[in-house]
């Protein structure tokens, strides 16, 4: 490793001005306006792929591009790693709070900041660097090597899913990796091995056919606002546990060892509560924060209307009130079985009187790697390159749903590799990464071929 | 009486002329584009209360002016009553709704279409045509008799409040009519003697600070939406009675001669449930409809909002959820009372962890005059000169300010003799009124001030 390491240390200032120049492409997916701007960061990832020596083409798709690279050289014996990444970025408004252009990447204080510096432009990038360090130290990589970087992961992903279906062989490999989520902290690498699933809904409740008049009416005639109150408030017992029949019933329990590993993590509930501005933290009682978020199912409103909104005081009983809700779930939960205990159990809950509805409208199941599988335990070895610190392995609260895609179609292993912080602002303005974590970063990925190689 | 019949008989086609004249005024006090044609229908009524024999004048207010007119040569043995209507009209949107031009009154079968045909221009009317028949017909007055017309009733009558306090010796009589409401049923003359109060609030339930991510917080930081639902969810028991403590200390039993009224009235459940579009009746168990409606209180939403309220799914753990809602009250709850009470008890149930803040926007106290009261009693007789059903005492679910102002400040009954029907349309496209109710309605309020003298 130390002639790798040497070339990093020698290449540091270039590795940053390239950086720069993908920065500065704003590369905003979601806004018609930057097309062009978007295909432009899709040509210089491959154009960077291929100056590393890896050739790489677009793939095209109803959206933008995938940039699809690979180096096979390594031979049928070497393992083969899959590096996914994204070239697009959120859009930077509020413009205004931004301390330097959010396409003028600056560093200050030893931080990047750029829109997509650390999602994922910046993290992504230490791969391709790591596959450079490689083949131009060694002339060869130690794995076969495959790169697909997509353009559309800030809007949803939407061609993704279909072409890791259809490119089901080309993309065989033995692991996935991603850095696209924060260590979880600073100097503390983490190792992402579980995440949890989704289970979305949407329900209706409806009272009269028309907006009534609360005095001519009021007392007599349901009120669906109230009847869609009562059902929610009965989603939740008082020890915060969800009510509807069987939803615990393939929770798969948290182990010894990962609860007491957690508990060990340097986490502090007030500072967390502080954070978020919260009066106090609630949640399923007999589980600590990190427990809650991470190992427990849970059922959270998302959103709410119905009736008059507007200022001041308008007397009507509403026709209809709507919410969104949903379920994070933990192995072994589907949102297939979740869907249907919910359906059962809001029909159950609907007052006489009021018609309510129920629909799903968006799933992804929960994934857990087992953390010692080879690719985790190369990652943990490869983060000691960077890090005096052991990487610990964490779980995820969201859903990342490539994970599930890359874990269904392709049964590998995905290893979440994530190289920055928790206050990086990625989707804010002033997103940054901290130069400590760039090069950091790259010195892992680097490091990880290697030790991947070595089992 | 019967030559004021026929000379109502005789006026009948003119009458309609001049009411048609009325409605053509496109007097939309909601909308300043139309302030000239506001002015212009006080102007209209001015000068018809005038050409009556009724010396008139327009009160400026900060708003639009208030119509004062007074005869009173009846002498100081004769009673005095104070007639109390409006000149403006609701805004005739959605315009493409109306079979005719909102403001070209037309009649069909019968009816007369037009904004503001009975609300309350042609009910108003029947007053200024009572004065001009007993003017014309007897040279005097039954009674000494002063109207006041105001053209801020669509927009909260704002400035009358004030104007009768200010002007009580002026205003000052022995009961006070107004005609701005439906008869219960078709040829059932109807006496409203009691209406409900209110106590309208908001209420606003804080979780984090801002907007958070529900993968990454859901299940450990406190969800206003859901907190707010179970809020909610308590100020009901599963009989329908509200859980406020106290919340019934004030409330008048309904006697026994009430309830066996209200049951021998032409309601019927069903016709009433499929009217409104409802799956079903719901209410405080123990009450019929009517009571439920009209002598009991009660607790609705009016409005709900928070999170995401978009199109598909956003998993966004709010920062803060919203709700409006408002109680009924019936004698003898007053609104600060309820107010305090609610105050106490949502502070209660505020779950940790949540910021639940209350705010009382608007109250009113409920009415109740004795229904058998001398004014009452001259409007019962008076509706036999039109209809051969006797009226019957009805109450009101809703809240009209003006007769607690007039009540409050000038410490007369007020008499709501109704010559509408539920199926006015008021408010909406395709208003009308009946003109068996317009020419029956000008017969009561003429008989009436004759009764009324009588005592």
């Amino acid at each position: 490793m130390s002639e790798l390491s040497a070339f990093l240390k020698e290449h540091e200032a270039r590795h940053l001005e390239e950086l720069k120049e993908l920065l500065r492409i704003p590369s905003v997916s979601t806004d018609p306006a930057h097309a062009g701007d978007v295909r432009r960061a899709a040509e210089w990832v491959r154009a960077n792929l291929e100056a590393a020596g890896v050739p790489a083409t677009l793939h095209e798709t109803a959206g933008y591009p995938i940039v699809y690279g690979e180096r096979l050289d390594a031979g049928p014996e070497a393992p083969t790693v899959l590096v996914y990444g994204h070239y697009d970025v959120q859009p930077p408004d509020p413009l205004e709070l931004w301390t330097t252009g959010p396409f003028e990447p600056t560093v200050r204080d030893g931080r990047l900041y750029a829109r997509g510096a650390t999602d994922d432009k910046g993290q992504m990038f230490a791969w391709l660097k790591a596959a450079e360090a490689h083949l131009a130290v060694r002339g060869k990589l130690p794995v076969n090597l495959k790169f697909m970087i997509e353009g559309e992961e800030e809007v949803g992903s939407k061609h993704l899913s279909s072409y890791v279906e259809s490119h089901k062989a080309q993309l065989g490999c033995d692991a996935v990796v991603i850095s696209d989520s924060p260590m979880f902290a600073p100097e503390l690498p983490s190792i992402t091995y579980g995440l949890r699933g989704l289970a979305y809904f949407e329900i209706e409740a409806r009272g009269p056919e028309m907006d009534l008049h609360s005095g001519l009416f009021g007392g007599a005639v349901p009120n669906p606002i109230n009847a869609l109150a009562r059902i929610i408030a009965q989603l939740h017992d008082d020890q915060g546990r969800i009510t509807v029949p069987g939803f615990y019933e393939h929770v798969r329990d948290l182990t010894v060892e990962e609860r007491e590993a957690w508990a060990a993590l340097p986490h502090d509930d007030e500072a967390f509560r502080a954070s978020v501005g919260a009066a106090g933290l609630r949640g399923e009682e007999g589980f600590s924060t990190l427990e809650r978020i991470w190992g427990r199912p849970t059922l959270d409103c998302n959103g709410i209307w119905g009736g008059f909104t507007g200022e001041g005081a308008k007397t009507v009983l509403p026709a209809v009130a709507k919410a969104k809700f949903s379920c994070r779930l933990v192995p072994d939960q589907s949102p297939e079985d979740i869907e249907a205990k919910m359906a059962a159990y809001i029909e159950s809950l609907a007052p006489a009187g009021v018609r309510v509805k129920l629909t799903h409208l968006h799933g992804g199941r929960p994934i857990l790697f087992n953390p010692e599988n080879p690719a985790v335990q190369a990652a943990r070895r490869a983060f000691g390159a960077a890090y005096t610190a052991p990487a610990v392995n964490i779980r995820g609260g969201g859903s990342i749903p490539v994970v599930a895609d890359f874990s269904d179609i392709l049964q590998v292993p995905v290893v979440l590799m994530g190289f920055g912080l928790s206050d990086d602002r990625l989707h804010s303005p002033d997103e940054k990464y901290d130069l400590v974590c760039f090069y950091n970063g790259i010195r892992a990925a680097t490091a990880f071929l290697d030790e991947y190689a070595a089992g």
